[in-house]
């Protein structure tokens, strides 16, 4: 066996295609030419998100007894927004050129013309007009930025003038009207992040829950930015998932656990088959307004190093915030030191679809199989059995003979355990490349032999190799073998 | 036992007080005073929440071969919703008083004057102003409506005038702009339902899949309407989920399978725990206009027998209307008829957050358990153990002479497989009230014959019997007794 080595623009071009071809991910409303940075999960993809979202709920969850879910809706009080900082400065910094009407980031323009420099080798170049870009963005000098441009001689490139207008802020947050009554109809956001749903939650989960700080708040849910450059497929969309994990803790023991997490948070992606080669740690150099400490998962994609979760030491910022807005006091009353504080906050918060596309690009494997004549190629997902959108195939070597029918009854018996699928259509090897494509772990083959002894070959999907089992044993065997208990093991 | 009746306002309120007390459901943004017609799910409420979605999506996608699922954005391509026709009639409506300024919903308005007549015992003129008011709204004539109003002499509850404007249609779609440039954003839509992420997607996962009609396509995924009057905690929501079967089939056949699925969706709900006596279905007696039969399943409120599911048999309407507007083929070739066709379409639509509430009524009980002195209330949930947010509480006699470690460990061998809790604080019968609170059918006491024999006592939510089993044997026990298995065993 032999992995066929790719340059990184066709990577990522065969792994969209496989996932458009076999039912991962399709684009929204294809029928209507799509949708920019939206895309639908398809038969395939829908259930490898949901047993991505699934191990990682129950990994929170279920694993840590401080650790609990909630689900706040999309919709929240504008006012949430105000006090997180969103309002006023979740912003990109625009300009339009005056002749062709195009928007552009400003900051993306500079940024081109530094990825040009570099190209040159002129690096010492592209790194000053970086740091005179982000010199001006902290102090919020938005004509120093439009300065740049107009030195660097930047032209669009539609009408190719550097007629360019002021530059200004773009919120990135997409609003919508509530209410009927047009007059008293509310601007109302859709949540730009889900960690603030959890904030507003905070005292009536500790109350009813009766939770002891330190605990966790656990959520997964869909939010959305009006983002302008959206690339690299499913990896930077307007609407997207994530799953968050705030951990409120004593202040001055954040510290702690924010490195407990970054290491938990480090073996989870390990466990669920990401290899540790591909991973790795990414400090934040600098720091969010509200953060005392932050730091990137990150995993290799063929577009490089890319971030799939952060991990964030919070701080008191957003209760804090939300108190002083609110006039609720956002207090935990500690029993042990007989005092009461703001918590502070260890933040964790994955990309589902980046995770998605991460467990994808690690899966997808080319290989050259078999000798001489019979030397072929082969694709399959090497996807963890517990995350494999289908467990195990049944298929009757031919239909005939009541192969098909003893193939129907094994299919039936293990149906309500896990997710089983039934093929009696075409060749065996090709029913078994089908299932090689969509990452099946297991394929469960009924031959003349189960008619007389009632054992089945099970097949392995990784090494093609074949096991005889008892059809009395396929149920608890391979229920154990696709079980996220198998994960869960490796995390404690 | 004695179950104690109350009258229908009460119990809601018991409901909703109990969902806020033991972490179910939170008004949104509570601390901000909250957000109309938006709620949020607590702790225990995320849990059941996803219990119920997570065995409709096995029931759906597991149990039947030829259903799969699939993961649609919310946005969707404007186009979408002109092919559906909710651009042109999702309408309610409207009209305004002029001297308060307010809104009012012009139905509603004559729905609460009929109600007035019933009230009074004049249920005949109440009958003739609904089918008055019908008539007007479906020739589209607005005028006739506001005349309606006029000659009932309906006025403005806060302004006591009848200074009407004319009444006006009022679309219930949420709209946002996507994308930054500001010319060419264009009008997007907040999903109003899940269903045309289905029809858009139907070849991709016809072809993709291999599927052969008949077939089904589930999805679950939140919908937003921006509805006026929202009523009933959280019935109607402006933010809600719904979990939607499209099942496609040869023209003709659709009454056929009309008829299979309002079976065995009748079946599921009973099978989950919601008793026969409780639900009944309702036949549309006018059917929309993409619907050539169309049923409800209606459950018993508090509030009366209403709407958790609708089947519907919707015919090629859909489809066609994609493939008239978006110009491509949404036809299936049948092999077996050796014929194109555009499918008919049977729709099985739950209300996530309806099930939700039904569950939750249904499970809510308050008994008088003792006798003499002994004598005293309780309030447990009767919750299928398959749904129940926690599966099982481990609880130590007292925490001393190991006992508590020793019910640790019992904890950490059983929370891999499922729900399970760990509490050692209070009194033993204090600790299983918040058991019974919540649902939580289980409860494992470890006491002083634990630690000589290894076994414990189990203690069922309903009977408040115990039991005394083997420690070896709790995982397997248990885990079968909270199975989804036992659930799917009554589907076939």
């Amino acid at each position: 066996m032999e992995n066929k080595k790719q340059d990184t623009a066709s990577a990522l071009k065969d792994i969209i295609s496989h996932a458009k071809e076999y039912g991962f991910v399709f684009p929204s409303s294809e029928i209507y030419d799509g949708l920019q940075a939206v895309y639908d999960y398809g038969q395939n993809g829908v259930e490898l998100k949901n047993n991505l979202k699934t191990v990682w709920w129950k990994a929170m969850t279920m694993l840590n007894d401080n650790v609990v879910g909630i689900d706040a809706a999309i919709f929240m009080h504008p006012l949430t927004w105000k006090a997180s900082g969103h309002v006023d400065s979740f912003n990109d910094p625009m300009i339009d050129n005056k002749d062709s009407k195009k928007r552009y980031r400003a900051d993306t323009l500079l940024e081109d013309r530094a990825a040009q420099y570099d190209a040159e080798g002129n690096e010492t170049k592209g790194k000053a007009l970086l740091q005179q870009m982000a010199k001006c963005l902290d102090a919020g000098d938005l004509e120093g930025v439009r300065q740049i441009i107009i030195d660097e001689n930047i032209t669009c490139p539609v009408s190719g003038t550097a007629n360019w207008t002021e530059v200004r802020q773009f919120n990135l947050m997409f609003s919508t009207q509530v209410g009927a009554v047009s007059e008293d109809a509310s601007l109302i956001y859709l949540r730009p992040e889900t960690a603030q749903g959890i904030f507003v939650n905070f005292l009536n989960v500790q109350k009813t829950g009766r939770m002891k700080v330190p605990f966790g708040i656990a959520q997964i849910g869909k939010a959305f930015r009006n983002e302008i450059v959206a690339r690299n497929f499913i990896f930077r969309m307007r609407e997207f998932e994530q799953m968050e994990m705030q951990f409120f803790v004593r202040p001055g023991s954040e510290m702690e656990w924010y490195a407990t997490w970054k290491n938990t948070r480090m073996k989870f992606h390990q466990a669920i088959g990401l290899p540790a080669a591909k991973l790795k740690f990414h400090d934040h150099e600098k720091l969010a307004h509200y953060a005392n400490a932050a730091v990137d998962i990150e995993f290799e994609f063929p577009f490089g190093f890319k971030e799939i979760e952060g991990i964030h030491s919070r701080t008191d910022f957003d209760l804090k915030a939300h108190q002083e807005l609110s006039k609720k006091k956002q207090q935990y009353f500690d029993p042990e030191i007989n005092e009461s504080y703001i918590p502070y906050v260890v933040e964790t918060s994955v990309g589902a679809d980046r995770l998605f596309l991460a467990t994808l690009c690690n899966a997808y494997t080319e290989e050259t199989v078999g000798e001489g004549e019979n030397q072929k190629q082969r694709v399959f997902l090497n996807l963890h059995p517990a995350i494999a959108p289908v467990k195990v195939a049944v298929l009757p070597l031919v239909k005939k003979d009541g192969l098909a029918e003893k193939g129907q009854e094994i299919y039936n018996s293990l149906k309500h355990a896990f997710n089983t699928t039934y093929d009696e259509s075409g060749a065996i090897g090709k029913r078994y490349t089908r299932q090689d494509l969509i990452g099946t772990p297991y394929c469960v083959v009924v031959d003349y032999q189960t008619m007389e002894d009632q054992t089945v070959t099970v097949r392995d999907r990784n090494s093609m190799e074949q096991e005889r089992i008892s059809i009395a044993d396929l149920k608890e065997k391979l229920g154990h073998a696709v079980s996220m208990e198998r994960i869960f093991e490796k995390l404690v």
